[in-house]
Order: structure tokens, then C-alpha cells, then sequence
């Protein structure tokens, strides 16, 4: 019965979605003991403007 | 103080969006004691290709 | 697939869980046309002093 | 390590996000003595018939 | 509207959780132009087994 | 930046938990091109009688 939500940055394709959540499953069912159908994961993209780190939007970091 | 977040899959109309509010709001009320203007319900609708059950994505499965 | 997440202030016993999540699970199913099986529940207990509103604790407000 | 969700009815403009991370960044640092990198925020925009309170739509809502 | 969660490592006291709450309240109010009674903010402590960064679980990490 | 949220059933030691983040976070840099240290999991512990599949509580599962 894990679930996870797993919040990324957007801009990601769906071949690195589709690549995410099956390693990712197998990730958790090596470790915690469970069957690959109870690994139910949610994706959130965030908008460079919807997220920050030291009070700074991601959209207003200098690179 | 009931706060609720509902994960699901894009295209419930806005119907089905005001029935699932009222009903669920009805449903916590009469089982947990509280009183409607206390039930706060956020709906996060999910894109099939956001959301993985055994590693798959929704927009992957096969019906 | 829809999942759920629900808080509550701490105090619920299990037979108010029990009946939250029959009643909540119905109301679902009757209202965006899923069967009960792909509806999970996860309930998150809040204590008094870990939810606030107005900028006061709920462990501080007065009766 | 503070992680922060904050869930606001659509509509802010970037300038206000912007504010309200700086802000809101300050206010954990100053309250529970960490330092501003370790402050992670994501914002996370509601569509009014996403958001519910008392079973009611926020866009059914009267003035 | 505005709905907070904060994930915080555990240990923080109730006067600091106390002060937490009211200056986040306030950050919130003086930027998104909401009233306070709007703001709901639900805190969630993390024990050191249950945060990660790098892939190295809180309480392993040296000092 | 990648944030995840795991919500487990209680139960999984130290070890379980140890061996899950880095082994999360090693499928997520590889598959959505990040480095390890942008990458942060919490972990969230469910007693049996807070996670529900089909309107049952786990607790009231029959095996």
C-alpha cells in the first residue's frame, strides 16, 4: 500500500515519467517488501514560479 | 477541522465536482461530529500521465 | 483511483473511523462513478497543538 | 529542512508569490531557528471548483 | 483560503510551534490579501528516520 | 528539486527505511536528471487503522 507523491519541477517528457515511476516502484518494492500493484504514485509538476528554496522563486534564480 | 484532499483522475465536469463535495461533506459530518462549515475539501484532478499503479502509467494501461 | 487524504483533529476513535471511511467511500462512488475498490483513504491525525487557524493554535483558543 | 505546502485559490500574480515566499521564509527562520536555504516552499494554485467548504464550491459560492 | 502544511523535524516546542503559526499567518495576510481567519496551517513533525536528503536518512547523517 | 511523500503502512525498521531512500533516490536521479542532493523524501507512518482501501480500514482486513 504505498503512495507516493512525487512533486518535480516541470518539463519533464512522459518517457522520463514512464522511466521514473517504474524504477522507482521497483525501488520501493525491493526494500520495504511489497508486490509491484500496491505501489500507487502521483506526479505534481510544479511551475518554476511555484517553488522555492531561501525565499527565492525558482523562476528569479540566476543560473 | 476536517481537511480533505482528493486526488483524481482529469475529467470529472464540474457536476460531478459539486456532487462529490456535498456528498462527502455530509458523509464526514455525520460520522466524525462535526458541524459542514468546518469540512474544507481540495479537489487536485491528476493527468494520466500522473499517476502509476505497478509502475505504469494510467496513460500506458492497456483496457 | 481516486486517493484521499483526510486530517482531523486527534481524538476519532476507530468505530468513527470505521464509519468515516464507509460513508466517505460511498459518497465517492455514487458521485464520480468509480468502484470501491479503487478508492484508498488515508487518515492523518492532527493534535490540538499542530493545526491552527487565525494564527492561534487550536491547543490555545479559548471556549 | 522545513518543507511547506501552501494551497491558494488561483489568481496570484508572480509579484505576490514572490512576496509571500520571502515573507513566509522569514517567519519560519525567525520562529523555529533554521536558515533560509533549508526552507522549501511549493505553491500549489486551486481552480475555485477545486476548493470546497460547508459542500459548497467555492465558485458556487454567492457574494 | 489559504491552506498550509509543514513538514518540520521533530523537537520543535509548543511556544515555538505558537510563534511558527501567528508569523506565517501574518506573512501570509500582508501578501495574498486574505484576512486571518482564512488561513489554516496544519504542522507535521518528522522523526530522523523519516526525512531524507541524498538518500541518507536524518539521523544518520554526521555531524 | 524532486519532493516525495511516502505514505507506508507502520512497521518498516530503520533498515527498510534506511535501504528505501537511497535506493528511491538512486531511480529518480537516474531517470529525471538530478543530482542526489536536490533530492528529499519524507516518510509518513500509517497505522493500520488510518489507511482504508475500499471503504475497510486495514485493521478490519480479513487475511
Amino acid at each position: 500500500m504505498p503512495i507516493l507523491q512525487i512533486h518535480l519541477i516541470e518539463g519533464r517528457t512522459v518517457e522520463q515519467k514512464r522511466a521514473l515511476v517504474e524504477k522507482v516502484t521497483q525501488a520501493v518494492c525491493e526494500t520495504v517488501n511489497v508486490t509491484p500493484e500496491h505501489v500507487k504514485i502521483i506526479l505534481m509538476d510544479m511551475a518554476r514560479h511555484d517553488y522555492a528554496t531561501a525565499g527565492i522563486l525558482k523562476s528569479d534564480e540566476q543560473k
